[in-house]
């Protein structure tokens, strides 16, 4: 049986031709709504899953870098992606994607990416990297996502999608009590075991809370602008994620996340800009 | 007179209706070609002053984010750039552009872009940055680039349109003694003693070396993409810039950038990611 993943992402083409200007047809699954909104990682997922079909045809069916501007609040249920071919270079192709919902008998566009796919499998082994794993404490010590309130819960089924287990120490704005560093982390996994790949990194970028929560705000953080940069196949097992942001300034913050696959690999980067919660 | 950066930006409407589609001329400055190429951060000014004419018809003519994908090695002499407005909302326009040269007969697109304009000054006046700024050297302390060897600097026209002062702990690989660090930090100002605006920021995100020449990896760098994030109006007078990189990895780098101005703000950052010189 498909894992929930990949059928809640999958898209089927509609017209055109994968590899130049094509249309695909969605669905946005109610499951990855979270405050009102639909998940912002989860429409890069399925944006994706249409590029890669474009650029697959190419030999290209790996995201290596996909930047996204979010134009409106996209809702549970129908969805266009159109994709246009820019560039078919010999080790990155190159798409712009865009979904679309119809809204009031219109075509309202939701988000649209610039998206540069390779292949993974063909890097060198040349590994130098200097940013720090994540010092996690063990899954046992750490928070699940469904000891929070009932009442938040019912306004997030997202956080039924996968495992998140929270850093103790970073939990302090659920008692009231923000660090105000300004720092999230935890453990991932997607629900059915399903293994980390490079496409799922696009939803896993953006599954913690938003970093806001650690300063005390509490609230719905709209991203305007989402950058991945996927730079590993990730290993078989659990992700550690860590969101921080070092910029928090008129009404705006960047929030950074780090994906560290279980073989101790920084897999994906990726940073987004996002408005400031509202204080009520 | 107008100052060099400005002229050298110039754009004019061919065609079109500034804040729907329409096409701009440019002219690619020799003086801004660096080992080959045209620099990435020149590119993105001069695409950035079209959308700046396109969105500044609704009121928003700051860049806040621009993400952009490098598709092939630009060269200097005439440009177009295509814009097209794909949303106008309360506080941001977002606009897809594209510049192409003209290439044996076909227009060859150089680079394409996502970019969400604003207005700076509607910003709120909240700061609350945790990053710290650069402890750079008093500028008398720094290297100057002109102080680099003149074969160099006959590869590196770009050197000449603004001053650079590099801090002396940052310039080991100029004597065969790279830090390893991946850093390099400087003092920045334009020629004409330009000051700095949103506009001239998307230049200097991409003016420092590639962080890599502190790896020991003297070479070119190809940008892949380049994301900003315009969070201020810079104030006047010098520029800190800060690259870093944390991720050396499968052939390719992240390299962060960060802009301080002269009253000790934050107000641009940026990441690519690039790809690694060849070890010749």
């Amino acid at each position: 049986m498909q894992c929930e993943f990949d059928r809640t992402t999958a898209v089927s083409r509609r017209s055109g031709e994968p590899g130049r200007q094509a249309t695909y047809d969605a669905v946005l699954d109610p499951g990855w709504v979270v405050g009102g909104g639909v998940n912002g990682g989860y429409l890069l997922s399925v944006l994706g899953a249409a590029v890669a079909e474009t650029s697959g045809a190419f030999g290209h069916p790996d995201p290596f870098i996909v930047t996204a501007h979010y134009l409106s609040a996209s809702r549970p249920g129908p969805a266009t992606v159109s994709t246009s071919l820019l560039r078919n270079g010999r080790s990155l192709s190159t798409v712009a994607a865009t979904m679309t919902q119809e809204q009031d008998g219109a075509d309202v566009p939701r988000l649209t990416a610039l998206a540069s796919y390779g292949d993974l499998h063909g890097l060198t082994d040349e590994v130098a990297t200097t940013a720090e794993e994540p010092d996690l404490p063990r899954r046992e010590q750490c928070v699940h996502t469904s000891a929070a309130p009932e009442d938040f819960r019912r306004t997030a089924p997202l956080l039924d999608r996968f495992d998140l287990l929270v850093d103790p120490g970073c939990v302090g704005w659920a008692l009231g009590e923000p660090s105000g560093r300004g720092m999230l982390q935890g453990w991932f996994r997607l629900n059915d075991e399903r293994e980390p790949d490079p496409q799922s990194l696009l939803l896993a970028v953006d599954a913690l809370p938003p970093v806001t929560f650690d300063l005390g705000l509490i609230g719905w953080a709209p991203t305007l602008e989402l950058t991945v940069h996927v730079r590993a196949r990730p290993a078989p097992g659990w992700l550690k994620l860590r969101h921080a942001t070092r910029n928090v300034a008129g009404g705006y913050f960047e929030e950074d996340c780090e994906v560290w696959d279980a073989a101790g690999r920084l897999v994906a980067q990726s940073r987004q800009l996002a408005r400031m919660p509202r204080r009520d």
